[in-house]
């Protein structure tokens, strides 16, 4: 434990916050922390928190700030992909002394940081979350663990152990295999989590994961929470872990069991990376 | 043409059809083509026109009898993916004499057809579009095309001329993009469409295409439709011309305007492949 306050500022790579929103967070944060929200995240056009620019540039603004200890991401909800091909090039020392953290959307930038080995990349709770029923819960794991004052009880059981780890949204990961963006996985466990997709899709999801090279380099797949999922006009026939357990075993991937992360305010952290043993 | 009736086969790799498509379907096919209907079109498992191993014995079953001409998707829906790591080893010579006509879901295995060489691939109207208003015309220019009767006159226009071309639902070709199974595009005019996807979506699924070295090999693309594409809680703020414009702008890839295909009764047909100057 560090005996100073702990700098957190926090930025909106995809969609908005509602300045509520912030407010909320802020009072949750206690002794251990100090948040500060970028304006960039109340900003709005079309679909986005602002502009490509204005959330590239407030990313980046943040991360080379060396008085600030973590980037906290905001929200998900589409986005952070379109920050790829410009932030990345501008990020400096003080980048790399950060923790990151995130899900959801802003998986594509915990990808590249992870790749690119800047800084501690964490998958969890965001701020937004504070709006789901319980929320609070949620928000005070994630700042408990950016401040170090809670230790690992935010940190997702499984991955406590030594070994390597890697967190994504089903569909963000999708979408960055074969670009020039796929994570590195090989030798990781790798824990994903969905939500709002129908069974099918999920199929569709399992099929592009596991017939990839970069998810068969991985030590083997964890499920997660998928939930809410809606209801098609035809019940799939299996269910989201019997999905995920065929398209493992389909292509010679271990199915490692459930994790205990999701959209939802029991979502746990996961840290990226080699975790050796503690001595 | 050819002076005797065409002999087509059909299949459903995804969903299952209801008979009385066939029904409607057989009573247009005319002089020029008799349809033979695979029983497997009409099981149903869960989501699916049968098993996997119905679906794929029902294609390689069909794609291996000399007696037919051609091999027609009955529908689209999900499901043929699944077929990839089975059905293609079990292909033998008869299958590559032959045409293969679908798109949507189908053009999983459309892809795989045309990167092994095997047959006259294309992508154009399904049994199933006899279901919107107006179908019988897709349906029609379907049957025109595979029986020979109609010459050029259902191809999509910007594909009668030489060049190398392919043509794919959005969402299908991202997720073959990284997998074992992504297509060789190098060279080609890449005409794609989609139904049903948000702009958020098509703009994620663009990012995919575009950041990826198979689509990058591209001569270029070409947009068909992409409607409908469903109200989201706020406007995205670009339709899907300029989110395609500007991802081919974004990863220096040339955007060669509209095509005429989509998930419609105008459906165009596009044969994959070189075209040659015709003498």
């Amino acid at each position: 434990m560090i005996d100073r306050k702990i700098s957190i500022g926090i930025v909106a790579p995809g969609r908005s916050l509602d300045k509520s929103i912030a407010d909320r967070v802020t009072a949750l944060s206690g002794n251990s922390a100090e948040l500060f929200f970028h304006p960039q995240c109340f900003l709005r056009e079309g679909h986005f928190a602002g502009p490509d620019e204005a959330r590239v540039d407030a990313f980046v603004q943040f991360a080379n700030d060396p008085g600030l200890d973590a980037i906290w991401f905001a929200r998900g909800g589409y986005g952070a992909c379109r920050l790829l091909d410009s932030a990345f090039e501008r990020l400096g020392e003080a980048a790399r002394r950060k923790t990151y953290l995130g899900y959801s959307d802003t998986g594509f930038l915990l990808a590249r940081l992870a790749k690119e080995g800047i800084g501690r990349v964490a998958h969890g709770p965001m701020p937004a979350d504070i709006l789901r029923e319980g929320g609070e819960a949620a928000v005070r794991r994630a700042i408990g663990f950016l401040s170090g004052a809670d230790g690992e009880a935010g940190v997702e059981p499984g991955t406590r152990v030594p070994g390597k780890y890697a967190a994504y949204n089903i569909s963000v990961l999708a979408s960055l295999i074969g670009t020039d963006y796929a994570p590195d996985l090989s030798g990781a466990t790798l824990l994903i989590e969905d939500v709002g997709e129908y069974h099918y899709r999920l199929d569709r999801l399992m099929f592009t994961l596991t017939s990839s090279e970069t998810v068969r380099a991985a030590a083997g797949i964890r499920l997660g929470r998928c939930g809410p999922i809606p209801v098609n006009d035809v019940d799939f026939g299996q269910d989201e872990e019997e999905i995920a357990r065929s398209w493992c075993a389909r292509n010679g991937i271990a199915y490692l069991g459930r994790a205990d992360i999701g959209h939802d305010v029991d979502n746990k952290i996961v840290v990226f990376g080699e975790r050796s043993a503690s001595v």
